[in-house]
Protein backbone atom coordinates (compact mmCIF):
# COMPACT_ATOMS: atom_id res chain seq x y z
CA UNK A 1 0.00 0.00 0.00
CA UNK A 2 1.47 3.37 -1.34
CA UNK A 3 0.96 5.01 2.20
CA UNK A 4 1.96 2.28 4.50
CA UNK A 5 5.71 2.69 6.09
CA UNK A 6 5.69 -1.06 6.75
CA UNK A 7 5.58 -1.41 2.79
CA UNK A 8 8.17 1.44 2.14
CA UNK A 9 10.07 -0.87 4.74
CA UNK A 10 9.75 -3.83 2.78
CA UNK A 11 9.93 -2.33 -0.91
CA UNK A 12 13.28 -0.85 -0.01
CA UNK A 13 11.97 2.75 -0.59
CA UNK A 14 12.64 3.97 2.55
CA UNK A 15 15.32 2.43 5.40
CA UNK A 16 15.17 -0.17 8.07
CA UNK A 17 17.74 -2.11 10.42
CA UNK A 18 16.73 -5.08 8.60
CA UNK A 19 17.47 -8.25 10.84
CA UNK A 20 16.30 -11.18 8.56
CA UNK A 21 14.42 -11.99 5.76
CA UNK A 22 12.68 -15.04 4.36
CA UNK A 23 10.28 -15.53 1.12
CA UNK A 24 7.24 -14.09 3.10
CA UNK A 25 8.44 -12.05 5.94
CA UNK A 26 11.04 -9.39 6.97
CA UNK A 27 12.76 -8.61 11.37
CA UNK A 28 13.55 -5.50 11.60
CA UNK A 29 14.03 -3.50 15.10
CA UNK A 30 11.46 -1.37 16.10
CA UNK A 31 12.95 2.11 16.71
CA UNK A 32 11.06 3.04 19.81
CA UNK A 33 12.22 -0.28 21.61
CA UNK A 34 10.79 -1.19 24.76
CA UNK A 35 14.50 -2.70 25.29
CA UNK A 36 17.00 -2.48 22.83
CA UNK A 37 16.73 -5.24 20.07
CA UNK A 38 12.98 -5.10 20.32
CA UNK A 39 12.60 -6.48 16.81
CA UNK A 40 9.16 -6.31 14.30
CA UNK A 41 7.96 -9.27 11.88
CA UNK A 42 6.74 -8.00 9.48
CA UNK A 43 4.39 -10.00 6.56
CA UNK A 44 5.65 -8.75 3.29
CA UNK A 45 2.21 -8.80 1.75
CA UNK A 46 0.00 -5.80 3.00
CA UNK A 47 -2.86 -6.83 5.72
CA UNK A 48 -4.42 -4.38 8.13
CA UNK A 49 -4.49 -6.94 10.98
CA UNK A 50 -3.71 -10.83 12.55
CA UNK A 51 -7.63 -11.31 11.01
CA UNK A 52 -6.53 -10.26 7.80
CA UNK A 53 -3.55 -12.18 7.75
CA UNK A 54 -2.55 -14.12 4.99
CA UNK A 55 -2.33 -18.17 6.23
CA UNK A 56 0.31 -18.63 3.65
CA UNK A 57 2.18 -16.10 5.59
CA UNK A 58 1.80 -17.83 9.18
CA UNK A 59 4.59 -20.34 8.71
CA UNK A 60 7.04 -17.35 7.55
CA UNK A 61 5.67 -15.20 10.01
CA UNK A 62 6.57 -17.10 12.97
CA UNK A 63 9.38 -18.64 11.34
CA UNK A 64 11.27 -15.24 11.17
CA UNK A 65 9.96 -14.70 14.44
CA UNK A 66 11.72 -17.54 15.89
CA UNK A 67 15.39 -17.30 14.05
CA UNK A 68 15.36 -13.59 15.58
CA UNK A 69 13.87 -14.37 19.06
CA UNK A 70 16.94 -17.28 18.90
CA UNK A 71 19.32 -14.68 18.00
CA UNK A 72 18.34 -12.30 20.39
CA UNK A 73 18.71 -14.62 23.11
CA UNK A 74 22.01 -15.36 22.08
CA UNK A 75 23.75 -11.79 21.15
CA UNK A 76 21.18 -9.96 23.94
CA UNK A 77 21.36 -12.91 26.47
CA UNK A 78 17.61 -12.58 27.05
CA UNK A 79 16.31 -13.21 30.37
CA UNK A 80 12.80 -13.98 28.99
CA UNK A 81 10.58 -12.16 26.19
CA UNK A 82 7.05 -11.48 25.22
CA UNK A 83 5.32 -11.86 21.86
CA UNK A 84 2.84 -9.49 21.24
CA UNK A 85 0.69 -8.27 18.51
CA UNK A 86 -2.22 -4.94 19.00
CA UNK A 87 -4.85 -4.80 16.74
CA UNK A 88 -7.04 -2.16 16.33
CA UNK A 89 -6.08 1.24 18.04
CA UNK A 90 -8.00 1.04 21.50
CA UNK A 91 -5.98 -2.88 21.72
CA UNK A 92 -2.42 0.03 20.97
CA UNK A 93 -1.62 -0.51 17.52
CA UNK A 94 -0.43 2.41 15.69
CA UNK A 95 0.81 1.10 12.04
CA UNK A 96 -1.91 -0.58 10.38
CA UNK A 97 0.04 -3.35 8.79
CA UNK A 98 0.37 -6.52 10.87
CA UNK A 99 3.14 -7.01 13.08
CA UNK A 100 4.41 -8.77 15.64
CA UNK A 101 6.75 -7.51 18.34
CA UNK A 102 9.24 -9.38 20.19
CA UNK A 103 10.29 -7.65 23.21
CA UNK A 104 13.72 -8.81 25.29
CA UNK A 105 12.77 -8.76 29.21
CA UNK A 106 15.18 -8.53 32.20
CA UNK A 107 14.70 -9.29 35.45
CA UNK A 108 14.02 -5.81 37.53
CA UNK A 109 13.02 -4.33 33.81
CA UNK A 110 10.19 -1.73 34.58
CA UNK A 111 7.97 -3.17 32.17
CA UNK A 112 4.27 -4.00 34.16
CA UNK A 113 0.98 -4.84 32.38
CA UNK A 114 -1.53 -2.92 34.40
CA UNK A 115 -4.48 -6.30 34.12
CA UNK A 116 -7.51 -7.15 36.61
CA UNK A 117 -7.21 -10.42 36.34
CA UNK A 118 -11.47 -11.50 36.92
CA UNK A 119 -13.23 -14.74 37.24
CA UNK A 120 -16.10 -16.45 35.81
CA UNK A 121 -19.16 -16.25 38.29
CA UNK A 122 -21.08 -20.04 38.35
CA UNK A 123 -22.43 -20.58 35.26
CA UNK A 124 -20.53 -17.74 33.37
CA UNK A 125 -17.58 -20.00 32.22
CA UNK A 126 -20.33 -22.60 30.12
CA UNK A 127 -22.28 -19.43 29.50
CA UNK A 128 -19.50 -17.97 27.44
CA UNK A 129 -17.97 -21.23 25.88
CA UNK A 130 -21.23 -21.96 24.39
CA UNK A 131 -22.05 -18.37 23.49
CA UNK A 132 -18.43 -18.13 21.44
CA UNK A 133 -18.69 -21.46 20.17
CA UNK A 134 -22.13 -20.41 18.38
CA UNK A 135 -19.72 -18.58 16.04
CA UNK A 136 -16.89 -20.75 15.55
CA UNK A 137 -16.43 -20.98 11.57
CA UNK A 138 -13.56 -22.49 10.40
CA UNK A 139 -15.03 -22.99 6.77
CA UNK A 140 -16.10 -19.34 6.96
CA UNK A 141 -12.40 -18.28 6.82
CA UNK B 1 3.81 -34.38 29.96
CA UNK B 2 2.55 -35.44 33.72
CA UNK B 3 2.60 -33.02 35.57
CA UNK B 4 1.89 -30.29 32.82
CA UNK B 5 -1.50 -28.75 33.88
CA UNK B 6 -1.94 -27.80 29.49
CA UNK B 7 -1.54 -31.07 28.81
CA UNK B 8 -4.35 -32.86 31.35
CA UNK B 9 -6.31 -30.41 29.07
CA UNK B 10 -5.04 -31.91 26.24
CA UNK B 11 -6.07 -35.17 27.30
CA UNK B 12 -9.00 -34.64 28.82
CA UNK B 13 -7.93 -35.63 32.55
CA UNK B 14 -9.22 -32.29 33.72
CA UNK B 15 -11.85 -29.88 32.17
CA UNK B 16 -11.85 -26.94 30.47
CA UNK B 17 -14.14 -24.96 28.55
CA UNK B 18 -13.01 -26.18 24.97
CA UNK B 19 -13.80 -23.29 22.43
CA UNK B 20 -11.93 -25.21 19.28
CA UNK B 21 -10.10 -28.14 18.16
CA UNK B 22 -7.47 -28.97 15.09
CA UNK B 23 -5.33 -31.49 14.26
CA UNK B 24 -2.38 -29.67 16.49
CA UNK B 25 -4.47 -27.50 18.58
CA UNK B 26 -6.50 -26.62 21.16
CA UNK B 27 -8.46 -23.64 22.08
CA UNK B 28 -9.78 -23.20 25.69
CA UNK B 29 -11.29 -19.90 27.92
CA UNK B 30 -8.69 -18.69 30.55
CA UNK B 31 -10.47 -18.58 33.47
CA UNK B 32 -8.54 -16.00 35.09
CA UNK B 33 -9.62 -13.54 32.26
CA UNK B 34 -8.42 -10.21 31.33
CA UNK B 35 -11.88 -9.42 30.10
CA UNK B 36 -14.42 -12.51 30.12
CA UNK B 37 -13.80 -14.61 26.61
CA UNK B 38 -9.27 -14.52 26.79
CA UNK B 39 -8.43 -17.46 25.23
CA UNK B 40 -5.58 -19.14 24.87
CA UNK B 41 -4.26 -21.72 22.22
CA UNK B 42 -2.19 -24.58 23.21
CA UNK B 43 -0.01 -26.79 20.97
CA UNK B 44 -1.30 -30.20 21.92
CA UNK B 45 2.67 -31.62 21.85
CA UNK B 46 4.24 -30.43 25.17
CA UNK B 47 6.77 -27.65 24.95
CA UNK B 48 8.21 -24.82 27.34
CA UNK B 49 7.96 -21.76 25.10
CA UNK B 50 7.91 -20.40 21.58
CA UNK B 51 11.52 -21.13 21.35
CA UNK B 52 10.61 -25.17 21.30
CA UNK B 53 7.43 -24.99 19.35
CA UNK B 54 7.83 -27.56 16.70
CA UNK B 55 7.59 -25.79 13.64
CA UNK B 56 5.08 -28.32 12.34
CA UNK B 57 2.81 -26.62 15.02
CA UNK B 58 2.57 -23.21 13.73
CA UNK B 59 -0.01 -23.39 10.76
CA UNK B 60 -2.27 -24.99 13.23
CA UNK B 61 -2.07 -22.51 16.08
CA UNK B 62 -2.61 -19.56 14.17
CA UNK B 63 -5.16 -20.91 12.30
CA UNK B 64 -6.79 -22.11 15.32
CA UNK B 65 -6.27 -18.05 16.80
CA UNK B 66 -7.87 -16.96 14.08
CA UNK B 67 -10.51 -19.27 14.05
CA UNK B 68 -11.32 -18.57 17.71
CA UNK B 69 -10.30 -14.78 17.26
CA UNK B 70 -13.16 -14.40 14.45
CA UNK B 71 -16.02 -15.94 16.82
CA UNK B 72 -14.57 -13.64 19.97
CA UNK B 73 -15.19 -10.59 17.84
CA UNK B 74 -18.79 -12.10 16.15
CA UNK B 75 -19.73 -12.67 19.51
CA UNK B 76 -18.21 -10.66 22.24
CA UNK B 77 -18.24 -7.30 19.58
CA UNK B 78 -14.44 -6.48 20.57
CA UNK B 79 -13.44 -3.32 19.47
CA UNK B 80 -9.59 -4.59 19.62
CA UNK B 81 -7.64 -7.48 20.61
CA UNK B 82 -4.57 -8.59 21.63
CA UNK B 83 -2.23 -11.78 21.13
CA UNK B 84 0.17 -12.52 23.15
CA UNK B 85 2.78 -14.45 24.82
CA UNK B 86 4.76 -14.51 27.91
CA UNK B 87 8.20 -16.63 27.88
CA UNK B 88 10.04 -17.41 30.76
CA UNK B 89 9.17 -16.49 34.31
CA UNK B 90 10.18 -12.75 33.96
CA UNK B 91 8.38 -12.58 31.54
CA UNK B 92 5.12 -13.35 32.96
CA UNK B 93 5.05 -16.76 32.41
CA UNK B 94 3.32 -19.17 34.61
CA UNK B 95 2.37 -22.24 33.21
CA UNK B 96 5.58 -23.82 31.12
CA UNK B 97 3.64 -24.91 28.13
CA UNK B 98 3.32 -22.63 25.65
CA UNK B 99 0.39 -20.77 24.67
CA UNK B 100 -0.69 -17.66 23.04
CA UNK B 101 -3.55 -15.14 24.74
CA UNK B 102 -5.91 -13.84 22.80
CA UNK B 103 -7.50 -11.22 24.58
CA UNK B 104 -11.12 -8.81 23.78
CA UNK B 105 -10.34 -4.73 24.05
CA UNK B 106 -12.78 -2.71 24.76
CA UNK B 107 -12.79 1.27 24.74
CA UNK B 108 -11.99 2.88 27.86
CA UNK B 109 -11.18 -0.39 29.30
CA UNK B 110 -8.21 -0.49 32.33
CA UNK B 111 -5.71 -2.42 30.83
CA UNK B 112 -2.16 -0.69 30.48
CA UNK B 113 0.95 -1.49 29.34
CA UNK B 114 3.72 0.51 31.27
CA UNK B 115 6.50 1.06 29.38
CA UNK B 116 9.44 3.19 28.91
CA UNK B 117 9.84 3.50 24.67
CA UNK B 118 13.57 4.38 24.44
CA UNK B 119 15.20 5.76 21.79
CA UNK B 120 18.28 4.70 20.16
CA UNK B 121 21.17 7.14 20.60
CA UNK B 122 23.37 7.72 17.39
CA UNK B 123 24.96 4.85 15.82
CA UNK B 124 23.08 2.34 18.50
CA UNK B 125 20.66 0.89 15.97
CA UNK B 126 23.17 -0.12 13.67
CA UNK B 127 24.67 -1.34 16.11
CA UNK B 128 22.36 -3.36 17.59
CA UNK B 129 21.46 -4.76 14.14
CA UNK B 130 25.24 -5.79 13.40
CA UNK B 131 25.38 -7.61 17.10
CA UNK B 132 21.86 -9.45 16.31
CA UNK B 133 22.77 -10.12 12.64
CA UNK B 134 25.68 -11.91 13.89
CA UNK B 135 23.54 -14.90 15.51
CA UNK B 136 21.18 -14.98 12.92
CA UNK B 137 21.18 -18.80 11.59
CA UNK B 138 17.85 -20.28 10.59
CA UNK B 139 19.86 -23.25 9.47
CA UNK B 140 20.64 -24.14 13.16
CA UNK B 141 16.79 -24.40 14.35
Amino acid sequence: MTDCIFCKIISGSIPAEILYENDKALAVLDINPIHYGHALILPKQHCTDFLSLPEESYQSVLQAAKVVTQALVDSLKLEGFNLFSNNGTIAGQSVFHFHLHITPRYRDDDIRFVLNLQKYSDGDLKRYGTMIRKFINPSAL
